[in-house]
């Protein structure tokens, strides 16, 4: 079973936007057992709509279309799928009682353009849209079925969860819906994680490293539940202790439990990381349960005046050193009294480097109820790809520290 | 002139990555003077790439696409073109020595499978990969252009800029080159920038409001010379201070260049940003030769301990208020000796909101030299979009501030 994807709309070819929609109707597509075979974006016209309409019908079963459902004379998706399945559009006076009283209640006055957006192909069956009022269709077609979607992300999300899904469910009942999971994995780079379960992905198509967040890589399995679930397990103990979590899980998320289950805060230290510690720590909801505070020390004269780092240890070993780390860590702890502390210096670069403190070098201090360690790294990457690596590493050694002692 | 775009990969039809080739070549395609009309990801398939190429040509006279040039067997958009444009492959020696030589660097043993990187369509155009094995090509068939790249982002875009770019002017001489510009407003929602400026989006069909900075909102005018600059001088006039600048300028960057030329420093004291204010901050490079450090105060006694905030305030008129966020700044004034202080104290929420501090309430303060201010703001949005509305409020702010007073 085969699905496609089409997204209508101008800036979407024209490149103004980012297109978020199609991966994740791609990925409904895969959970629903329908394998995505086309992925296309094209203008807000009836005849282009059409032309892709008729490749991507001839390629699947399901073909969903997201975006030109507006009021406005842009908005043609609906003349489209029309034309293509030969089927007059007609007005539903549901929908536009509907879109009438949406309109009241926000004291405008309906206009025919607004009742564009209750006219739908003769025989559709509609989606209602609690966010808005773009409702969406579905029309059989030569035993093909196009669905038309809105395209505004979170209408399209609530409809495809609400309405669309079941109705495939229904309409598909001998097709076994895939079980999709997601394994994160921190500290190994792709190509070592492609090269670990070489075998596996080449056995299981349904299996395939995301690239997603910089510096981790995930690994989504898709298939039978029966498929999956021992694949999920034999992935997770190639991967170790590299393995973090799911889907839902970060990095931050994890430590954030650990440190409510252990009853310890948390504060940090951050030179070369400029805040992006603390900033990723407190974008967990509740991080405040546990989260003390920060400093971001930029300076000698700062890690001095804040921190208390020595004078002579900045002078003697500079900021960038195991032994300032020590310093910072320990200052931070000593000044708010936290449980765990974690300090962060090193050369975020492009500037500043030199051969004894290259580019990418950096000492990340911990300290633990018992006891203070600091861990050299060097990471090859850009300002921000020094910055986030050097966050997710701390954050991982935590996570590793307090899970299991690892 | 038209345009296309379509990129190859099992991994792009099943939402496992995000496309960004496709924006990134389709303003390409803008700016060479093609207007885009089709942009599609398919599967490595000879069979599905030959079927959107039908599709594609069929439209554009130039076809641009991106990945399927690596050396494995899924590898086979060579295939596709040679079995689309009937021009057979054929070995061309200058690029297989020097795949030769690339490998020899790197330890490795040439194998047929890296000979297949060497195969382009007869009669094809080639173009060097200076950062990689796979070389890209172009082909004539029936007048149309077909354009053969790498699907690595870095390999793609220096090859486009290297290589591409120059060979499409050369091929169609008779078509003048567009100015792209973006224009980029801060502390307008987008409906108001659209009801500001509806009537120059109708007029010029070249003109669109782009969604890329959360918060932001950016102005894409993209057209012959003449016509782009006296429009992008009317758009300025009508963004007012709104406007902050262009392409590359961010608010972080814009800020950093003012307080360097008035040779001021400055320092961050954060409640419910979390550290988000010193990240962005920091990530410009350069940073640290105005950025002195900041704090993170997440609580109540770290307020009060770390900044000085006195106990009485934060029990009368608690953490989240004007009385707060202005001894914050003043402590952080005191503590750092900086020129410029900013405060942020507010609840991001989901949670920790009330009636009388709703969440999306956030106050910051300002100390300048010529004085200290605190703007009370009510956000709607997400725990993040909270964060992330307040960090740029702050940053327009100062930049407003320093540049003009305003």
């Amino acid at each position: 079973m085969t699905g496609a994807v089409v997204t209508v709309g101008d800036e979407l070819v024209q490149g103004l936007i980012l297109d978020t929609n199609s991966p994740y109707l791609e990925e409904k597509l895969l959970e629903l057992g329908f394998q995505p075979r086309l992925s296309a974006s094209v203008m807000d016209r009836v005849e282009e709509i059409c032309q892709i309409l008729g490749l991507a019908t001839m390629k699947a079963r399901v073909t969903l279309v997201s975006g030109g459902l507006g009021p406005t004379e842009d908005d043609v998706t609906r003349e489209a799928i029309s034309r293509f399945c030969h089927a007059p559009l007609e007005l539903h006076e549901g929908a536009w009682q509907w879109i009438q009283e949406r309109l009241a209640i926000k004291g405008l006055t309906p206009t025919p353009q607004h009742q564009r957006q209750a006219y739908f192909p003769q025989g559709a069956t509609l989606f209602p849209n609690r966010m808005g009022s773009a409702w969406g269709f579905a029309v059989n077609h030569q035993e093909r079925w196009i669905l038309a979607l809105p395209g505004v992300p979170r209408e399209l999300r609530a409809m495809m969860e609400g309405e669309v899904i079941p109705f495939l469910r229904e309409r598909f009942p001998g097709i076994t819906p895939m079980t999709l999971r997601v394994l994160k994995s921190f500290g190994l780079k792709e190509s070592q994680v492609n090269a670990l379960l070489k075998d596996l992905l080449q056995e299981h198509p349904g299996m395939g490293l995301m690239v997603r967040d910089y510096g981790e890589v995930h690994l989504r399995l898709c298939g039978p539940p029966g498929e999956v679930e021992p694949l999920a397990g034999e992935v997770r103990k190639r991967l170790g202790h590299h393995f973090f979590g799911e889907r839902e899980d970060s990095l931050e998320g994890l430590v954030g439990s650990l440190l409510k289950d252990r009853d310890l805060t948390l504060a940090t230290a951050e030179s070369c990381t400029g805040g992006m510690l603390a900033h990723t720590i407190t974008n967990v909801p509740g991080s405040s349960d546990y989260f003390l505070g920060g400093f971001v020390t930029y300076t000698d004269q700062m890690k001095h005046r804040l921190l208390g780092v020595p004078m002579e240890t900045l002078e003697r070993h500079t900021a960038v050193s195991r032994e300032t780390a020590q310093a910072m860590v320990e200052g931070l702890v000593k000044r708010t009294g936290a449980g765990v502390g974690i300090s962060v210096t090193g050369i975020a670069g492009p500037t500043g480097g030199s051969p004894e403190t290259p580019v990418g070098l950096v000492y990340l201090g911990y300290r633990f109820p018992w006891g203070t360690e600091v861990l050299e790294h060097r990471f090859q990457a850009s300002r921000i790809g020094v910055k986030t690596l050097a966050v997710k590493t701390a954050l991982d050694h935590v996570r590793r520290r307090l899970s299991r002692g690892e």
